[in-house]
């Protein structure tokens, strides 16, 4: 099975990349999917899931995960147990298709499958423009509040990483490739990556 | 002009990376180049030049360049006059063709032609692999050795770096693409990373 595991600054168009990315590949694309199937499966509010697992992991997980934890339908009421579904759905996705999974450290959880691990970046001037582009009709914000919001994000980002991860999120060590789409236009860029992806996988050392 | 400047970890394969690419675009390539073009252009034994441009130069020299050096053939006696001229040949290098340039801080150098920025690095256990393959047959280093050996070159260039940038030398944010060869075939991946490029130069904001 060939994975690719998307890890991305907020506002940097990783989510763009990876849809992209999952079209000229022909894979599976995997990300806010995640969370609405663990809200279905245990018949959650779907916003309380997704901000559960990212704001609500702090005080009651444990420092890391292994397989001994069991999982139980029952036990669904506190956020130690909506990571461990995250987990198993996503090694469960993982081992079904190829695939691209967005986000949650899923290049971590699945160090056994080798996946290849992308992350996306850029300046924060063009992180900025990009939230402020796509930003909802009712949502306004200042330049300089939308720099908050970034960073705000970014540090639960690399918080969640570093619980499950030994190498520090954003750190190059820990990615195959660390793509700048600063001044870059994503769209154009995608057939080659992918086919970098392609022969990745196909000359990897065994 | 389309200019791709390379710096790389020790070991990590960024010059086969270089050559390669330089072949697959059809760009010139200068890496070492550059110090022969020093020292012949001033009569100066090739090693000593080499020598002073990656050790010599934390004694004498200023912090920051600017264009308000001149330069002159009788002052080749200090290190600082050797920066001076290795930044006009890389200038002048740029200015003349599409290339590649390999290390000596020249994506720093030549920030106004606006360079794609590549990053070559590997885990130290590849990197002392890919040393102890390319050793010569009068070097012999136990692999903790060949480790000591990579930090301190690798230190050295990150210091090199620092001198002319305010971005930390390896710091993904001041490179378009940071590419992990540990466990790649990098002939493999050479056409679609120049294709990369290619379209990152036809597609990027003016």
């Amino acid at each position: 099975m060939s994975i690719v595991t998307i890890s991305r600054e907020f506002g940097s168009g990783g989510r763009e990349v990876g849809k992209r990315l999952a079209d000229a590949l022909g894979y599976a694309y995997y990300d806010r999917e995640i969370v609405t199937a663990i809200a279905q499966k245990n018949r959650l509010d779907e916003d309380y899931v997704a901000s559960a697992l990212s704001r609500g992991m702090y005080r009651n997980i444990p420092l890391h995960f292994g397989r001994t934890f069991t999982y139980s339908a029952a036990m669904m009421t506190d956020t130690t147990n909506l990571f461990v579904e995250q987990h198993r759905i996503i090694r469960e996705l993982a081992a079904n298709d190829n695939c691209i999974i967005v986000g949650r450290a899923a290049g971590v959880i699945l160090r056994e499958q080798d996946p290849f691990k992308l992350f996306v970046h850029a300046d924060m001037a063009s992180k900025v423009k990009r939230c402020q582009a796509r930003a909802g009709e009712d949502e306004h914000f200042t330049d300089r509040e939308m720099e908050r919001r970034i960073k705000k994000i970014d540090s639960e980002r690399a918080r969640y990483h570093e619980l499950f991860s030994g190498i520090d999120w954003g750190d190059k060590a820990g990615y195959h490739l660390c793509l700048n789409t600063t001044g870059a236009e994503i769209k154009a860029v995608i057939p080659s990556l992918a086919e970098y992806i392609r022969c990745w996988f196909e000359n990897k050392e065994k």
